[in-house]
């Protein structure tokens, strides 16, 4: 219809990112390692060019920029990894590792700046975890210490404790002197933390609303077509990991679902502010393509859209 | 006082909007259908062109504006229908009708497109109820159907569940292809619905907060004197039902009295952000004229601030 | 390190303004009066004129104000009193006089309005606590009385109910016609109520998160060393006062604590808006040297940062 129908196709192909949930098991409190870099990439915010529900395209030269992200290595930073390691996506997005503990565990966070593009300092800032002054990462003149201040080159081991009121969702970002343009290229991600005997969701989605250059992204992508395409089918249980970066306020809405918030009462629509974060899921069962996006109509329309995809149950 | 005092009776003559509550029966679940049109109007923001507290005045140039908003009609569209039907007003606001129903109802919403005068495509995309996505309303390219997309002069009848976590209010809206423009202008309004035995407040007042033009309206209209004037006796069971649309968060706030809110704490201000929605409410025990607001400061001094008079108990 | 280490001493010296807890001790209900007054000031927002974090300075000319705050007097406006009558600071900052009350109290407030310099009207408004139209303090013409409109040299008392559901952190603020002008320079403050046998915390903190000139300020103050340095020690209970002025959203964070939010759920980082407020707390167990900022990067680059400092448990 309306002879933009054709793109359907191509929205879903290139989108298709959906993260899908690992089941860890729920061992006993275990120290968990995690290799991150700081990488240079050039990012494209909208790779197909397109808003395709506005009908308009965008020229690669304002769309694609060079910036600085998180990336997972094996031990010693030797090979990379997926992001994501598990799922439909064989690409990354924006977001960091997805660092995933239990209640109880201690997490190593082995960071390593590869930043030899921008050459500037960085760190890694954890929130929802305990940790000593010497691993907050956030620079403080007189005060911080290494870890808050990684030079190109350098390495440094943040070592933090998931404790009880450690379960949920939070976000971690860089936090040293470069934190203004690290924040606005995309360096943050999401701790994802169990409770102690917590059954983990069958599908995990990470959503990071955040502007980049003039667009509005959701992991660093723009528009339909282009934001991830997070896919389940009916019987799964599913888990949105909600948060944002940057400096306004958004409304996450999912369409044809709710979930019960924090507060007990019912929800399709929810605010989230810079840095703050959320879990929301359900069980499927409304099959259909759906849209997800901020309801904030001017993050909306400049690309903060994209494509939730349930399946029957499968036989 | 300070030569604004003869605009008090004025004030509250021209804004006088308290819309009553409807007692639904509390019914075994049924089918409630809808009819509702897309219509054009001339639509002036302040109509005694005045912002009382500031002691300014508006041309009309600056507040009358002609838009496209939703109407409430009788079956089959024949003769319209006040969107608000009970209550003391006798005036239509921005707000399309206030769809009521309960937990286990069947919603049809038969809505026609008649903007014959931007001639734009419309839809309603409705949050809290259960559907199919045929009946979602909001446009994708490839995969939307026609509820999201109806033209001037065509029909389309959403359906509707309203479910066990549907209780509560909620917004609709268009989110058809035009719905930049026509969220812009007005085409939003309520989903109200109540708990299976939940008995219905005595007085249901709709408070929606959203830009027009360069004023910051309630309803459609700025300052007082044009935004409408809730009332109440004391002893009643009043219901605020508060939603935002457009790109901004709000801080909804009632002077000299205090609700529970989802948390079970208490506030006497909240936070709501475009397309959240909630219900507070309280027994009535505080005669007198008060304000309710918008505490953004900028918000309020561009005409985001009303009246709410509450009677003595009547003997 | 960086050359912009040796203002780390300066930094804490010169902030330090952490505002110990009284602890009320747990009476019948009683009249708690207060005198206080409108009073113009020359405020510096910088009085260090630097960003310690971002090594830049401020000339006096961008950080100096005249502007009219709340000061706590003596019976009758004999004698000026601190705000914050006891703990470590010998300075008033911008916030009015903490208004403790419990639930059961009358609370008679005298105010005086002093502003000689502006001649401007000024009032109190007060949110949380049950009171008469008279006694709301905000200007509508033709309704409100002489509350709402104190001009410089008269005075007038606000006769205030802490009822049951007032328990909780709420603001004061101006709300006379000169509103718009007062809440940007500064006339705001905190009421404090406890519940009828709650126990105070050993430790209290105000935080008032609002823009004053170009900058974002805490208490009227930008950028650690200015703003105010909060302390506790190991084994106290401290509660945060937080909320917020103006036209924006904030998200107020705390390094390397959580807390737990009203809906039951643990948070670090928490969205506050225009005349909302809420008090957090937790028994203190980590010693170190804190951020506490607005997480809305804007904010926090625009001076909204603070430092807290946690000493071992004495011995």
């Amino acid at each position: 219809m309306r002879g933009r129908a054709a793109t359907a196709a191509a929205i879903v192909a290139l989108g298709t990112a959906a993260l899908a949930a690992a089941v860890p098991a729920p061992a006993a409190a275990a120290v968990r390692e995690y290799w991150v870099a700081a990488v240079p990439v050039t990012w494209n915010i909208v790779p197909n060019q397109r808003d395709a529900i506005a009908g308009t395209t965008y020229a690669p030269a304002l769309t694609v920029i060079p910036t600085v992200v998180y990336r997972r290595y094996t031990r010693g930073w030797r090979r990379p990894l997926p992001n994501a390691p598990r799922g439909s996506s064989n690409q990354n997005l924006i977001p960091g590792p997805l660092l995933r503990a239990r209640v109880g565990d201690r997490i190593l966070v082995h960071f390593k700046n590869r930043d030899f593009a921008f050459r500037r300092p960085h760190s890694m800032h954890f929130h929802g975890v305990r940790y000593r002054p010497s691993s907050d990462g956030a620079y403080l003149p007189g005060f911080s210490g290494r870890g808050a201040d990684v030079r190109p080159g350098q390495t440094f081991t943040y070592r933090l404790d998931a404790v009880s009121d450690s379960a949920g969702v939070w976000p971690y970002h860089d936090h040293s002197p470069s934190m203004d343009e690290s924040i606005a290229g995309g360096m943050w991600g999401f701790l994802s933390i169990l409770r102690r005997h917590q059954r983990a969701p069958d599908r995990e989605f990470e959503v990071v609303l955040a502007p980049m250059g003039q667009f509005q992204t959701i992991d660093g992508r723009a528009f339909v077509g282009n934001t991830p395409v997070f896919t389940s089918h009916v019987g799964q249980t599913v888990q949105w990991d909600v948060m944002a970066m940057g400096s306004e306020h958004h409304t996450f809405h999912v369409h044809g679902h709710r979930w019960v918030a924090a507060d007990g009462t019912d929800h399709d629509t929810q605010t989230v502010g810079p840095a703050e974060s959320f879990a929301i899921g359900w069980r499927e069962q409304d099959p259909g393509t759906w849209l997800y996006h901020c309801h904030v109509e001017a993050h909306m329309m400049a690309g903060m859209i994209g494509i939730y995809r349930v399946r029957p149950r499968p036989r």
